[in-house]
């Protein structure tokens, strides 16, 4: 299965096309940002002396704007803290996503953030994060955002699944099983590959679209399963089609990241955060009305965040043709959606340290 | 003057649309090979005890094919001496380009290339050679073929070069001199950050298009002049237009090369070669005649080379228009200039190792 491929560019294509994946993500940063902050300034006061480059791995950057933002942040912490220290002192960045995404954007932005950043040596690292991707012992600091909810593959066995595209209340318990072991299986080989590439000390913090433990299933992706149903049902699309799709995405909760941090053993935790962000909130920061009169408005916002992360690979298995009246169909759910309950957007967050070896 | 941006290019112009600059890139890279793998060898036998990780970059790596072949036929020469040796050993590669390089198009044929390789961990770093691109003591290899010969930006002064786009047998000494000025800063401040960049004893192998030691003009762009001036005589384009440019780009023969490293000190000298390669050899070997059988043929491979390399600086100040018709013009000249004159395509090889500091 090769959807990560699709499936890590999301960034890119909310640039290019709706602009609001990349705000959404430097929200979140923003608002995960001092976790991160408080474990760079932490990792940098532990050792001594001070180092004169501090290696920094950003894992799943994407392309677009904020692939350099959350970088930027962890600069300005350690720079703030380091305000009366003289000494020249260098930071080596590793931008990693999966050879698919585009690079050349990001790269074409660096000469400037350069000049504004200070001495800063870039490298872009092309890999599956699932993966080995630094020697070992290489790395002081590593940070994800908005990338390991992703799965490396659609989880096997999952055939059952029929009439939804993901963990939905109607999918039955073994396909709720599948899932959660992929999750658990890839979480438990990033955290392997990560305790091998950091220094003893080295810090990593990850912040993934999760849930707050209740139940595992998706209301955005169910929603989504609907807007297809509803077009399946007027013949537009296929039900086979429909059937055979599911999405490589695990939303974990906060012990299913303890869990396997526990299971791997190589890092102590610092912090384990859940976040919450309303889709009311998002909608009014993040949507744009319509400028038709007649149209109804509302929903635009998380329509365009959740377009952003799942149009590369709907394009890739349904075609082109289907997409705005897809999401049409989907923003009008999430309209009624909203109106019925509170749905989050929920973040969960980890501070680790890599025990010494 | 930001021309090398395009400059570096050029195998990516070459890759796509003439398939002729990677292919000679690669010719060269077997005719100096043998310098750069004793110069590896050499240097993973000095290291004791012998690193887990040996970290090489590619300076001016480019788009094509050739990016990886370099690097590809350093790893064998490292591993065939190790072969009685079965301890982990793994590569980190560095490809560097500027920031406007097609990354992405190398990214994508990583996969392949690491399974064939073994244990690789690749980086794009993009950023010109001109400035610094690693942290201290960072490298142990730094390999660069025909990139260096690209200066940072034209000559300042040589506006007097009217009538030629080089150094030609007709420019004014000042406009000589201002080359050779130019090649002396720029190979200067190259030698400079990469001393900083290697680690004590680490080696570096560069090869330059350069010329044997007699004329510093450059018999090619004297021929393209000619195409430029026969063009402007027939009011096609226009003279000041011709006129205002020239190409950054400077031949250096082996005594400019052994001038800087001795400026610069921190470099002791190994080896400094010349090699040749028949204009007539290039035509034979990568020259696809025309289909057109009353059409002359003949110099369409080292036609084919140049316009690789020099196109995109053409096309950004000319305009795309022209191309077709100077560069059947030039191979006319081409011809004409073999049937005249032996005339090479000269490289200088020099392999040098870091002194300890």
């Amino acid at each position: 299965m090769e959807i990560t491929k699709v499936l890590h560019m999301n960034g890119g294509v909310g640039e290019t096309s709706y602009t609001n994946n990349s705000s959404i993500q430097r929200k979140v940063t923003s608002m995960t940002g001092p976790i991160a902050e408080e474990a760079i300034t932490a990792l940098y006061s532990s050792i001594s002396p001070s180092p004169s480059t501090l290696a920094i791995a950003d894992l799943g950057c994407s392309t677009g704007a904020n692939a350099l933002f959350a970088v930027s942040e962890l600069i300005k912490a350690v720079e703030n803290m380091r305000h009366n220290n003289n000494e020249p002192h260098a930071y080596q960045i590793f931008l990693n996503d999966l050879p698919g995404n585009d690079f050349n954007t990001v790269f074409r932005t660096l000469p400037k953030f350069q000049k504004e950043n200070g001495r800063c040596f870039f490298a872009g690292v092309p890999g599956s994060f699932y993966d080995r991707l630094f020697p070992n012992k290489f790395l002081h600091f590593i940070h994800s955002s908005y990338s390991l909810q992703f799965l490396s593959q659609v989880p096997e066995g999952i055939e059952c699944n029929k009439g939804n595209i993901s963990m939905a209340s109607t999918s039955p318990p073994s396909v709720i099983d599948a899932y959660h072991r992929q999750f658990q299986n890839d979480f438990l080989a990033f955290l392997k590959y990560r305790a091998q590439e950091l220094v003893p000390g080295g810090r990593m913090v990850i912040t993934f679209v999760g849930r707050r433990g209740k139940d595992p299933w998706n209301p955005e992706w169910e929603l989504l399963a609907a807007a297809f149903n509803e077009m399946v049902s007027e013949g537009l699309i296929e039900e086979e089609k429909v059937d055979v799709f599911n999405i490589p995405h695990y939303k974990p909760c906060p012990s299913d990241v303890e869990a396997e941090v526990l299971k791997e053993g190589s890092f102590s935790i610092n912090r384990l955060e859940v976040s919450g962000l309303d889709w009311i909130a998002i909608d009014k920061e993040f949507g744009q009305r319509s400028n038709r009169e007649d149209e109804e408005v509302g929903g635009y916002g998380t329509m365009r965040c959740m377009r952003a992360v799942a149009e590369p690979m709907l394009i890739s298995h349904f075609g082109e043709g289907i997409m705005e009246d897809l999401f049409h169909r989907y923003r009008l759910l999430i309209i009624q959606q909203i109106a019925k309950e509170k749905t989050e957007l929920i973040n969960v967050t980890v501070s680790l340290t890599r025990r010494p070896a």
